[in-house]
């Protein structure tokens, strides 16, 4: 893993927009769905995922929800309701209520706090379908009260016929109780517009390919779509009370994801610095997924050294990745200093797959510096708010000639008459 | 006013995605700021502003913007404070704080909020630029506690050159330090990746014309930005309590905004309706906006007529409009049903223009039915969280071996490990 200072590193990424040819192909399927609804669906199901479904069977029917229970372990699933348990419970301390001011002119202001309607979750097939991520995207939402959740996924895994009974018996432990089997730009299309077996969402969420990237791009405003999640990165931070080979594990952990996933550590060592290179290769040889993670080393990942920790953070701010992991003495001292990090990781102890199965904190995080202005997955993000705005006549009459100023300024006189209608007929305002 | 049964009527509008050849000019101009930084800016300015200015000389002295207290009315000065003062108390109650659970076993999870570091806000040249949207979105970024707020807007205005003296005051009265003469696609394109005059910034907020729109939506990613504001809508829920001409003229006051504004009046009551169809002819013909707003109540607005309030809100949900007046006998009652809808206004002393200027919440809402899953314009917008994940030695020894095993089962093994290797060499487990 090459050293360098931190001041000759620059990560660099584009955006995946998709080819003319991928957009003109998802903006045909949306199109049909939205026209031909059901029958675009089963079309377009034989034609990308090679499975020919009966009109009105979209729907996962309950009977083989059931039976994918009996097809899964049971450590996994009781290693899946306790990490429900704990998403569920960091996501119920996030929760709002609407709140109202009232002011002693009878006036009320507020802001009311009501879930979406219905929401989308969009769940790969294949390898790319994590039963991790059906509970970060569903039980956010669940707390936030959404009271329909859906879920989408092709009909088909890795070659196989059938839905990953994993995915299957995850979703229902979330409490998901309405599943199709459609996926792909057609999936999206019918959660957007809604067909006879489909009613339209609010907000379409969750991971996918290309094709269902542009497709959620393309709906956006329709509905409401979850951010499009670039490749994985994580910095270390540490000092020479780090482990190295808790380091290097770490940063495989992440490197393992992706071709283009980024780990990278930050320190004031050299001699921590070196260690961690020289495990990295050690633990690298041994990965099952080594290619996939040693192009990502190579490619985007960097041991950068630094004059201090403090000079660390700059690197980290500068950066703002989806993960950090500050493994220094007294890690909690410098958490005032972080300006930009999605997840913030402290100690010996807390390496990233914590988060990311287990502890409760969502694991779906800004990625690509995004995290400079986006947040992770939280219960807000299946809440809209509405303004409440209850004026007295008292409070009108107080404030409407000042209202009526502000309005003829800007020169919308309907806006300043709606005000002095009022006062002229009872606030013994002449004409 | 035409006057038709609810289930009638469907409001539908476009998105604006502009045309090929706007979207060809805004990407050279955005990768001509880009590559050329200032020099770009001024040759732009010149070019569609009809200004030249130094090299230097963007930003608007500190002279100038208090020459524009000498420009401007007192009466607007009062008037401003005052609207200033009511949006940050409302703004300020929706103030949240970072918060740690602190668990026995020495763990601690929590959520971070911070504010975005820097926001740029467009303000357009000319009529269109209002110092109430300056409030609007200047202080709920103060409030959230951003420490920069840069303001641009082009150096001439309707013609005139130099800043409209209202807008630099009102801004200054907000708060803002730093305001530069720059408009157009080329301002984003500044805000976004930063010239030697106009460091970059994490969010764009602030409405403009076509360019400006199109420039934001190719820069997000970037930078943040807010969502891209549609036409302008009110629905009015009115029962026989509500005198015609008080709903006529808050009709009206939506409808001046623009020709594609759309007032809507949601009615049991067959006599208000004709009261206020009449009523809507009488007003409009004196209004000095009334040719816009004819075009706005012939095209889309209307009179829609429903069997009961509960039948009018079931419409309101359908809509999801951006204003919604609520004139009936006792309107609090309704509160709970009214699902989609940016702001609620309750009773008769409520007119939309309270809340536009005054009141205190935000008028910058969504619109086009995106009150179904967005929100108006709120503190959260210019906060952003990070997770914050610390785990015992206790804790991970504890949960450890659940951890692996959803790793394993999702394929990967470089998770697992980077677990096990702590498991291994500081809980007893042998290898």
């Amino acid at each position: 893993m090459r050293i360098l200072a931190a001041d000759q590193f620059q990560l660099k990424r584009e955006v995946e927009y998709g080819t003319p040819e991928q957009n003109e192909a998802v903006r045909q399927i949306v199109a049909a769905v939205q026209k031909e609804g059901d029958a675009a669906l089963l079309r377009y199901t034989e034609q990308f995922d090679g499975v020919r479904l009966e009109a009105g069977s979209l729907r996962v029917p309950e009977e083989e929800i059931q039976a994918a229970y009996d097809r899964v372990d049971s450590d996994f699933l009781i290693a899946i309701r306790e990490a429900a348990v704990n998403i569920r419970a960091f996501h119920e301390k996030q929760m709002r209520k609407s709140w109202m001011d009232l002011q002693p002119d009878g006036s009320m202001l507020g802001q009311i706090m009501r879930p979406l309607k219905r929401v989308g979750l969009y769940v790969p097939g294949g390898k790319a379908a994590y039963p991790s991520s059906v509970l970060m995207n569903v039980i956010p939402a669940q707390v936030a009260g959404v009271p329909e959740i859906v879920m989408v996924t092709p009909p088909s895994t890795g070659g196989k016929e059938g839905i990953d009974p994993y995915i299957l018996v995850t979703a229902a432990e979330a409490g998901v109780k309405e599943m199709y089997r459609v996926g792909g730009a057609q999936a999206v299309a019918a959660l957007a517009y809604g067909t006879s077996s489909i009613p339209p969402v609010d907000k379409i969420c969750g991971p996918g390919n290309i094709y269902v990237a542009l497709a959620k791009r393309l709906v956006f405003g329709a509905v409401n779509i979850d951010s499009i999640a670039g490749p994985s990165e994580i910095i270390v931070l540490a000092d020479d009370s780090a482990d190295p080979s808790y380091v290097a594990a770490d940063l495989l952990s992440q490197a393992e994801h992706d071709e283009m996933a980024s780990a990278i550590l930050v320190t004031p060592s050299q001699k921590l610095a070196e260690a961690v290179a020289s495990e990295v290769e050690k633990q690298l040889a041994e990965l099952p997924r080594e290619a996939i993670a040693r192009r990502s080393i190579d490619d985007y990942g960097a041991i950068l050294t630094v004059g201090s920790i403090e000079e660390g953070i700059a690197v980290v701010n500068r950066l703002a990745p989806e993960h950090l992991e500050v493994m220094t003495e007294d890690p909690m001292r410098y958490l005032g200093m972080i300006e930009n990090a999605g997840a913030i990781f402290l100690g010996p102890y807390s390496s990233e797959p914590v988060g990311d199965y287990f502890a409760g904190p969502n694991h779906i995080i800004p990625t690509n510096g995004t995290a400079r202005f986006s947040s992770p997955v939280n219960v807000d993000d299946f809440l809209k708010k509405s303004s409440l705005i209850y004026y007295s006549k008292e409070a009108l009459m107080a404030s409407g000639e000042k209202i009526i100023t502000l309005a003829r300024h800007e020169g919308l006189e309907g806006h300043a008459r709606a005000v002095e209608i009022r006062l002229e007929r009872e606030g013994g305002k002449g004409k």
